[in-house]
């Protein structure tokens, strides 16, 4: 039995203000998410080399996180009490970042593959319904009010399964069909974020800039500047037109990672990591 | 009739991140809510020099508001559309800072004098209840657990008119006599604060630095470091004792400040300029 098969997988659940992060992946020079949280679980768990993390939503410099999952393998007997862990990185954590939860990993579980959707909010706020400046890092201002009813019309017709390659940044190798289950957007009624749009996007996976494209061009349609006509003309083509405007990273919060239930979780992983080539007709 | 006379005084209702800024009142050589909206008042109007604001909370450096109001007094015919210069101002102000509105003071009315109450929020974070590290910047962490019961009870005690000078830094001439109308923690149960402990402290004034000893003083009994016996010991001296705590600015909001119906405007600033030596038994 080779020496990788006697690790323990630990889940792991995070929350981080992206401001001052360079993204999740670990970047030489750069300050990360990944990079940070590798390093103090090193020097907490006394390792010798920093143990790798394998997150669910790969986020870009400037994205915030409330339900981050990653996973990471470690020999046996590394790992303290999780409550005790997620303390004592708690106490030695950049003030930025958060580790919610440690728990064992239930059979099959893999952060990334197993996942079977991940929400995310991206946050406007509208030139006169101002919101408060404690809350100016997740919200992207607007020039124009939005139509909230033309925006949700527009929404709706881009739900289901295609190919998205009109809004991802295309990645060698890596396809553009994805499942879009959730694209609404409400003005936000009670709490600090009083009055504030609150775009929530629910895919099963995401391609890169995928959130911050598909809402760029809703806000084109909501403020009248396009119509539904483009918004079509738009989403047919393959690859990401220079029109759809790719919104400002501190407007978005990956908001929840969705696991089946544990007896999925190992199918779910195959399932995903299936390469989706053609969409079914 | 004087040239002052003829004058109109104007309300402002804003909001700020009062981490960049040391406070509101103006001081040379530092950046100030004060300095900074009489400056773009004064750009915006095309005035020679800033008009004077007079605000109903001097807030100190690193308090948040979001509820201050403010007057500011205008020859006639120098005020356009209030909206519109609302909205001119939110063009230019800095992002920590936001005007909700301006309107024309009712009669009599005087941001500091006819104010009934002021209500604070101040804002914690226990050890292992985390918030999300997005808010980190309106709170302030505790390194214990804290007894809301025994916390509540202790803050009863403190209800009503007394002298808080144990509570306030002194100022010359000043009086520490105070009506002290709510003081309460609770568990924020919902929202992007789940799980904060939201102290309300509500009087009908404020002396320097007071809200920040009186919730110092009750997380020291509420984490059973003292008990309800020394709380008293402390709030019966004249002066300041160094052993209550004022606790960090960051984690203090000035959250609303509220006036009578506008025919009794007048009535209560006369009543609140008048300095209170005694504390009728």
């Amino acid at each position: 039995m080779p020496a990788e098969a006697a690790r323990v997988r630990w889940r792991l659940d995070l929350g981080y203000d992206g401001a001052a992060f360079a993204g999740w992946a670990t970047q030489i020079g750069q300050r990360t998410v990944q990079g940070d949280l590798e390093l103090w679980l090193a020097r907490v768990l006394h390792l010798d080399e920093p143990p790798r993390l394998v997150c669910a939503g790969r986020t870009d410099a400037g994205v915030h996180a409330r339900g981050q999952v990653a996973h990471v393998d470690l020999a046996p007997g590394l790992m303290p009490d999780p409550a005790v862990l997620t303390q004592k990185l708690n106490r030695v954590l950049p003030a930025d970042l958060v580790l919610w939860r440690v728990s064992a990993a239930p059979e099959g579980f893999h952060a990334r593959f197993s996942a079977i959707w991940r929400r995310y909010a991206y946050r406007l706020s509208e030139p006169d319904a101002h919101a408060h400046p404690l809350y100016r890092n997740q919200l992207t201002a607007l020039r124009q009010p939005v139509d909230l009813d033309l925006l949700n019309r527009a929404a709706d017709t881009l739900l289901g399964l295609r190919d998205f390659g009109a809004y991802c940044r295309r990645r060698e190798g890596g396809t553009t069909i994805r499942t879009l289950l959730e694209l609404r957007a409400e003005r936000v009624t009670d709490g600090p974020l009083y009055g504030v749009i609150e775009c929530t996007v629910r895919a099963d996976a995401f391609c890169h800039s995928m959130v911050r494209s598909l809402v760029g061009a809703l806000v084109e349609v909501g403020t009248g500047r396009r119509d539904v006509a483009w918004l079509e003309k738009m989403t047919s083509g393959a690859v990401r037109d220079p029109a759809i405007p790719v919104l400002a990273a501190r407007g978005l919060t990956l908001e929840e990672v969705r696991y089946p239930a544990d007896a999925y979780l190992a199918e779910r992983a195959r399932e995903a990591r299936t390469v989706r080539t053609t969409v079914p007709t």
